[in-house]
């Protein structure tokens, strides 16, 4: 519910058992998940539920791209850190990095464009939402 | 499709990464995927789409109990054995087993109780259905 | 890390998107990724770290049962309410419940044993932990 | 087992309950699950063992970019194409579409870097593997 394209959003993701592989660290899919963790925290679940149950419309992830550079593993409490602007009546780019405790560089970084849907999967324009002020 | 409750329906499951945890073995939980893909194999997703989009009725797990005898490894194509009966008018009751290949006795067992629900989420009769033959 | 077999232990899940699946609710196998967050949260991951890196001991599931009442629904933060006894020297059983808010009854009810598997994988009597005094 | 950077290699993704959310499509992170259970049978799930049982040598994920075009649903088949080419010593790209049935272009696009770690984590040069010839 805080943050803006001026400044990080912070959000604390424990690395479970389920999140982990065999290889020992966390599967590479899985930080997908608390990078969207993150950007619920930042528009609000409440927001996000209001949206789609009164109005049928919600947002859609269009494009990622993401790279690895270390393993998180069990136990690890990892900083996800999150800015955003949005760019055009129809998308917001988020940039999400995983850090690790003490870490020097982020373990993983994202960079992903979000787009709105309507009722009817239509592209529609990215409506008037607090956290983008 | 195929089965009924003389016979074991057989699904077979590939030991993918995402299904592992750190410390070897496939996570507890993802063994209750394995045992859905069958029931879905067995009703045949045709017939639950059918249900779900045209009648919007659904199928929801009421119960279950799960036993873990041994622990399946990455790579491993493990056989779900199923074999299920009708119970009353209101619910069926799945017997999944996982076996690992070569295997004197399962992996993992699971007895589980299926109900149907409409569109309004109460409990419904379970309707006419092949694989219940 | 908080929590005796006499009080109940709180943990709060909150309902990502990842969680749900398309009949609306929270996918029934996702639950008991909650209540291992929860037993993670009561153990201790530093603790679980230890064991593993140190000990080459681990935690494992041998037993559960579940039933489910109501299902979760996008944006509810669950209260996962935990209560747990020792029984005889291999195994602890948990007694797992997650509350939607404001409900007058757990959703979902989850009793679980725990044991305790040393580097060969061979069954081994429960360490002595805080959690446990 | 079978493809090389000349030709595409088809593996067939089942859509289950555990794959969508509530908004009644694939959970975004999902698809490069599937993308990864193509990249295995590709490789092999026997060389794969091998190679991390005995060599303590496995692939990790560097890069990745992903497009999301359509949503597939519960009950779809997904054709995953796929297509590799080794780039210089020290990695493969690979190439992933997931296709619905019938359509005319694809749902979900993905490139993406495959490296290779040594025991210590340490980038070593891809071995000499059959799916590479």
């Amino acid at each position: 519910m805080t943050g803006s394209d001026k400044e990080v959003h912070h959000f604390y993701a424990q690395v479970y058992y389920e999140d982990t592989d065999h290889s020992g660290v966390v599967y590479h899919a899985n930080y997908l998940k608390y990078f969207e963790r993150a950007r619920e925290d930042i528009i609000g679940v409440n927001t996000l539920s209001k949206m789609w149950h009164e109005d049928g419309i919600g947002f859609a992830v269009y494009k990622l791209n993401v790279g690895y550079h270390d393993g998180a593993v069990f136990g690890e409490k990892l900083d996800i850190r999150t800015s955003w602007v949005k760019d055009g009546d129809y998308r917001i780019i988020f940039t999400h990095e995983a850090w690790k405790p003490a870490a020097a560089k982020p373990a993983v970084s994202c960079t992903l464009e979000l787009v709105c849907l309507g009722p009817n999967k239509q592209l529609i324009p990215i409506p008037t939402l607090t956290f983008l002020n």
